[in-house]
């Protein structure tokens, strides 16, 4: 059994958290789940500290030293370059070096950007590895692909997130025939950017995608598309407003229930359900964006990652892994066998 | 005292409760203020027939016959050349013949921006008039601009919209030396795509702007700026993201607490408090979005707008065109007395 199980490397230092609720979210993944290793990589005697508080099956945690920590506030470029034993760059080159399946990283969003591409490298024929974090909608779940990595892109990047969601839909999600749609300023067709008019005729050509045309951002939550298509910079803003929208929202709302006496007391009783509720659009339960078309896969956690959303990005990893997802990238999209 | 009245054109065919809600929201307007008169521009019996269910000052609502109707469907460029005596165009050309200060459409966006650049004409100088609707957010309010108008934009588009925006906010909002943000993916130095790199040191330089940098969308609700500078594509996502959020959050939680009893009974308790806070995030209460930079002011009321919401675009006019906010765009902007 042991040499099918899935390895994660496991950034312990990058994150609010870290390194206590990553070493608490990896404990989590193994005591949870036969079917994964974890390497965590971090200065060894902090990491060693952590685990230390926890029982598990030690022969599935090792622990690798790294000395070095990249800072979220340092040019991705230059930290990648310079912080050779960084836990990013260590754990990253363990991919490489197949001596991992997968990578879990709460640190630097620019850093994982930089170092998935320039260490864990592209598979051939992808140009852009976007990322794509699945998030809940009103009937489900859609990936948002870009959401950041990207900032300016051509229509055939555009294309191959379309084509990459597809399959991370169907295989990860169990989506049959993705709806994919591109993010427009209305659903008319002279509606669009220039980059967005020059994408939207590519995809309605492309055969191996389920495209349905455009999709306005008002229609984005209510669930419309499986596979929400856009560049990363107009994806960070879809992303970043469903949260801000959000959190602004049950605010407001918590703050009107608390200011009465009869408030408090109906937000006694609907408090329970209203969680239920919320659970569903805990984006955490879904794990990280996945950071796609690279050799192997990379998750980006929320910097603010708590044990559980480590735990089920490991989880992503496994999954991700087992489907053979780069695999199936590189049948369809990769040059490598091409002429 | 009539000659100083503000003498708004309203299109009464426009939007999805036209004539109905049009003329019932030019009615409240002229009963709610002595200082506006209202070009009612549509189909001469049917509007007729509309406000002679309603008692007002007969003298200052005046029928203009138009006998064609832009459709939402139709190319906008194509219908402003073609629809002559649509409610559009014959209402546009009062605010060119100077019979007119100002106009209200809940009609075919498209068609407002277009006819607004063609018709009522730019004020020299600006090259792009940007939509910029006043939205609610956690602690105030802030202008969107643009929201729709310009999806491809350069920077110095973007440092008129945020000198435009300050203005607005100025003399509209009463906000002494609004803070200017430009959206980005991030607050660091390096973010930004092609186009905000290209804008954030033209806006850092502009010496009539107090610009504090970028925002992120997920600080946008919260009310991190006044001015909320993008161009009309990202704004656009923006706008929709805000009100789809909104709508698909607010329908989870009236099912949740719907599903059961003790749910019904807390919902009771704190329905009129909810809905009191809702009105604060009520858009409709602010009026339509503001197309800023014409010889005259045009505002675009949603495609849904009530009478409510006809009526506050309205005295958005009124107040637009009493504080002057084209003479200082022009004193400001425009180039018609430069060398």
């Amino acid at each position: 059994m042991d040499n099918k199980r899935i390895i994660v490397a496991v950034d312990a230092m990058g994150g609010d958290n870290a390194p206590g609720a990553i070493v608490e979210g990896a404990v989590m993944a193994v005591n949870g789940s036969e079917d994964v290793e974890i390497k965590l990589v971090g200065k060894q005697e902090v990491v060693e500290a952590e685990l230390a508080k926890y029982t598990y099956d030690k022969s599935r945690i090792e622990v690798i030293n790294a000395t070095e920590i990249i800072e979220t506030a340092e040019k991705p470029t230059l930290a990648i370059r310079r912080k050779k034993d960084s836990s990013l760059v260590v754990a990253m080159k363990l991919l490489k070096e197949d001596k991992a399946d997968a990578f879990v990283s709460a640190g630097s969003t620019g850093a994982v950007l930089v170092g998935g591409n320039a260490i864990v490298g592209r598979i051939k024929g992808i140009e852009r590895p976007p990322l794509g974090p699945v998030l809940p909608s009103a009937t489900g779940t859609f990936i948002l692909i870009d959401c950041g990595a990207n900032v300016d892109v051509r229509s055939d990047h555009l294309v191959q997130f379309a084509q990459m969601g597809s399959i991370y839909m169907k295989e990860i999600m169990g989506i049959e025939n993705p709806r994919v749609a591109i993010v427009n300023n209305g659903a008319e067709e002279e509606k669009g950017n220039a980059l967005v008019k020059e994408t939207f005729p590519l995809l309605k050509e492309c055969p191996d995608i389920n495209f349905i045309g455009s999709i306005e951002a008002i229609r984005i939550p209510a669930g419309d598309a499986d596979v929400v298509v856009c560049d990363g910079f107009v994806g960070n803003v879809v992303l970043k407003m469903y949260e801000g929208v959000g959190l602004t929202l049950f605010k407001e709302i918590k703050k009107t229930i608390m200011s009465s006496l009869h408030g408090k007391i109906a937000g006694a009783m609907i408090k329970k359900d209203l969680k239920k509720m919320m659970k569903q659009y805990d984006a955490s339960e879904y794990g990280g964006s996945p950071m796609i078309g690279l050799n192997k896969l990379v998750v980006k956690s929320h910097g603010s990652s708590d044990a559980k959303e480590i735990m089920n990005s490991i989880y992503q990893c496994v999954q991700f892994t087992e489907a053979d997802i780069t695999g199936k990238i590189r049948a369809k999209l990769g040059t490598e066998n091409k002429a």
